[in-house]
């Protein structure tokens, strides 16, 4: 019996990641979504269900190697083959340099570039023999500028796309896709914000928009990948 | 009665200009398709219209201000509304610095970024009224490098960047969707080369592929638009 | 008798390109300076000559292929051998794209990328044969960001900047020394203006200040060469 | 009694930090040149004394928070006032990404992004309050891309980067310069390499001329700083 395909979300909390689950979950993958406390998950676990998706959720810390190893081993054990691997765990901070201390600095880029890496590693571990796969991470405006008291998140951040581009240059010729979306603008959360009333909703990029793109670099012919991506709003200022 | 919308192919004169007017075509497009002599064109209508598409073939200089003005107002008074706007026109050359003419470097120059201009500049006068379109640009890899004794095509590739780029800040919050393309890598013809054979025909860009990503790019929603993104083959150094 | 060392600024009716002359002259290089109109070189002259300098005033419009080729047959013939080559020519304008005229697009990129590439080829034509030589390019803003309305500057900024690493790419392992200089800010002028009242003079670029980087490029070891420079004022937003 | 004025270089223990610390020194500021073990910097301090420069080596590891905060301390209490700060560690390591563990990734994070943030984080804490200095990283080609295998340098420079962008947005405000400078290519240690032999001395990069770079940097007047800056040999491929 041919096995189900497993797209696994590392960081399903936002409302980015779930919106990412809850696309490929329509296209038939199997969705495991995973965040720190398992219990924050139950409402995007109920709507992909309502949806008819198939959807499994993990408490996992991303930042916790034998946490990541487990987690890979129960889902290729027990539930299907990883198809698409998703990194969109965040870690938003603001403080002047002098006010950060060593210990936020190191855990923002823990929640970043070294979750990133850990959970990207195992997913190349499945992937790699297979010859097949995509893998996909989330970025920012912090991607790619490095804006003051923005320090914390843009060294992971950049730290995150550096990963990405290695990855792409080691397994592109193997078989496997890797992309980096740098999202350049405030995501709609559920809550209406102040630039919306004045614009529409969609003066903030809405998840489902980001959802679809993330969808279609999956679905890419290997002949031409798109390694780099960058989305905005149509009323952002850049 | 609703108008038709069309999607105007500048320079379909390539594999990858037809496949992108195609593409569109079969979403139910009025596909125009320009190239500097009308009687090249006669392949890719067949096709278009052996599909069951729409297709009508300009001759065109798109470096002549006046034959694109006629263009744009033909379309516009005898075929529908141009909702999206595709410029694809290339102009590789070789030559080392000191042997290069002034006559090559301004020709290349008009094919591109100068073409590039007046035809999008017109796109731009029947979108921008609208409030809504899409314009894509077709870039390579020296839009982002210049290398040894490719400064006639990367002068022209990186101003056609900046064109795109100042565009998106321009038209973006009028409604306009404004991205541009960076393709690295030989794009497949329809003779198989030398990779191909090696590493299969997926190791050039295949320019179906390449305008499925255009396509994808078009239907994106203004919530979440792309500006710049680039496409390679897996097998592709990079 | 040994030949006198000429460095030649391309466009020296500015604050930069003069004082990018006037710190050449102090080190001893006899400076050659263009613009269109002579008479308006008058005061610089004056200025180098005061302070015991050597200088060659040139009426030369550098988008005239024939008029570039004497200028540099009459340097090497009758002043010395150029060993130091400024491009340093602008063309700032501001307009909507729907209200940009052909004439004037092409006459921006002229201006900056075409003129560059004419004057540079003719440097290039004696540096070469010699194995040395620096060739100095004056970027800005527009060279690495296409902002809304200034599409005609950044054209031809982003096409000088290819320009200039296609010829490293070329030239440097023969021996001349490419640079490019992406001047972020205003520059400063002899009226006093908004901002340097309020926090002093050197919030705006100083030109001398300008001057000694290209200055310090030029004297930089072949064994470790800058290619891209940035500057920009303490005080600057970016 | 006007107070010494440091130049502390964190890193002395490579050919480009001896120079570094060297070419200060010789303009009269008090050198201290910094590694793990203090002992390996013995050759050093006695190159710079019998250049009768004045020099102090600290034994201080660059990842450990409280010996960083000693280091600051007791120069400034005992030695002088920080006017220039140098990050230079490196940590090179070529792995595929299967074969990476957590601790070498980890590791080689904390020697390039995390102790760069711990040591500028000093420096700032004692700049500041002065409203003058600069401080000048060591950045690498893997700054800017990510290659096959260095991932581990790429996600700590790439970091490092980021820093020194948010940094300069942060400082530069205030009157400290802040720049990178991405050496792109191999510096030449005391042993002759292969391409040495092949293409003379200078096809390596030259510790003394990258020196001499950092020492302009940190002359530029603050009209015109530069942010980011590249070396590489004449020869260099890129």
């Amino acid at each position: 019996m041919a096995r189900d395909k497993v797209c696994v979300v590392i960081g399903a909390g936002d409302a980015t990641g779930g919106a990412i689950a809850r696309r490929f979950a329509r296209e038939g993958y199997t969705a495991v979504v995973t965040r720190r406390t398992v219990d924050k998950l139950k409402h995007l676990v109920a709507e992909i269900a309502q949806e008819g998706g198939k959807v499994h959720p993990f408490g996992s810390d991303a930042r916790d190697e034998e946490q990541v190893a487990k987690l890979f081993r129960e889902i290729e054990t027990e539930i299907g083959d990883v198809e698409v691997f998703v990194f969109n765990i965040g870690g938003n901070v603001r403080f002047d340099i002098r006010d950060t201390t060593s210990r936020v600095y190191r855990k923002v880029w823990e929640m970043t570039a070294f979750a990133g890496f850990l959970t990207a590693r195992e997913a190349a571990k499945v992937m790699v023999p297979r010859g097949q796969g995509t893998m996909l991470f989330t970025g920012a405006t912090a991607s790619l500028r490095g804006g003051a008291q923005f320090h914390n998140l843009a060294v992971g951040k950049f730290g995150l796309r550096a990963l990405a581009q290695s990855m792409a240059r080691e397994f592109q010729p193997v078989g496997i896709h890797v992309a980096h979306v740098a999202i350049d603008g405030q995501i709609r959360a559920d809550r209406p914000g102040s630039r919306e009333s004045e614009r529409g909703a969609d003066a903030l990029l809405n998840p489902e928009a980001i959802a679809e793109t993330y969808y279609q670099l999956h679905r890419q012919s290997r002949s031409a990948w798109s390694l780099e991506v960058d989305l905005r709003p149509w009323v952002e200022k850049f």
